[in-house]
């Protein structure tokens, strides 16, 4: 195989979901089938790199030409209601939801006791101040469902716990449009932890 | 989601096996956390429609300083054994099996009897042209199972059969490391219409 293939189905197989055999099937596609499709790669990944960027304000990706993101300039949105989320991504899917008004604050990762204060510090330094200047009244942790993430929610609980906000977690529980019989024992668990008054 | 993003998912969606959840996945690893991984796969990309073309040959991927390819021009390779693939990647998975010796032909796609006659007969004419050349004196038609290529072997067939060649097609059967229990009615179908003497 020649070094450039090989070279290029290596740098495919790193990206997330793609295995060896799939980032083969990518780059023969990329180079035999189609050389439109390797030009619009080129030019996308070119176009990302160049344009893209984080809010400096809420870690969301936006464009250059919208610093601060769209979202954090958007007069209809509540300031005081800020939602924590691990990365961009998670800001995206919430916006598909169409419930929530306020802004976001992106970890840009998990936080964890067992982290490195070098690490977690700084991170926790830029929510305090956010709280502060946007006068926040209500932390919406937007997190995970797992270990990791609980250990997130505990750490930014323990942290601002002394401010005397509202702190509020989303709900726990059976996902719209199934049922019990296809809810795992952990989920069950945290659904009837979590049960409402009718 | 800026323009950027929305862009570079959508081209990553048209890559082989990758759905729009995935693609985007894949943009924000590229944008996100990954600087090094972008700028790797804007040079792999660069690299790889600079440094290969298909040999003129064969018509698998060289490096454009290989040509003919290392396998047409391997002396201990025998040329009038010829394999008639549908393309390159057939080549690579035939060369990890390592027991074929001869050289290759790239059909780049399937013909049927269906095609009009300005796709398919240029192909034949480089087909029959090569076998004059390199004195074949047997085919390996090395498709797959399925109609379309059926259709492409008995096209072939009927046309290579007036040379007076040896004709073979790779045998169907069960798979190795398998069995009976999970092989389907066609695949058991066809192992019995080539059951071999022992």
């Amino acid at each position: 195989m020649p070094e450039a293939l090989q070279n290029l189905i290596r740098v495919l197989a790193r990206l997330p979901g793609i295995g060896r055999r799939t980032a083969e099937r990518m780059a023969y596609r990329l180079i035999l089938r189609n050389q439109a499709l390797l030009r619009d790669l080129q030019s996308a990944l070119d176009r990302a790199a160049r344009e893209l960027t984080l809010c400096p304000r809420c870690g969301n990706l936006t464009s250059v030409e919208a610093v601060p993101c769209r979202i954090c300039t958007d007069s209809n949105r509540d300031p005081a209601f800020l939602c924590i989320v691990e990365g961009a991504p998670d800001i995206q899917i919430l916006e598909q939801a169409r419930t929530f008004n306020g802004h976001y604050f992106c970890l840009q990762g998990k936080l964890s006791p067992h982290q490195q204060e070098t690490i977690t510090q700084p991170i926790l330094e830029r929510l305090l101040q956010r709280i502060q200047e946007d006068r926040v009244t209500e932390i919406l942790l937007a997190l995970n469902s797992d270990v990791e993430s609980d250990a997130t929610a505990a750490y930014l609980a323990e942290h601002l716990q002394p401010l005397g906000l509202r702190i509020t977690r989303l709900a726990f529980g059976i996902p719209a449009g199934s049922g019990l019989a296809y809810s795992d024992p952990e989920t069950l668990s945290r659904a009837l932890k979590g049960r409402q008054a009718l």
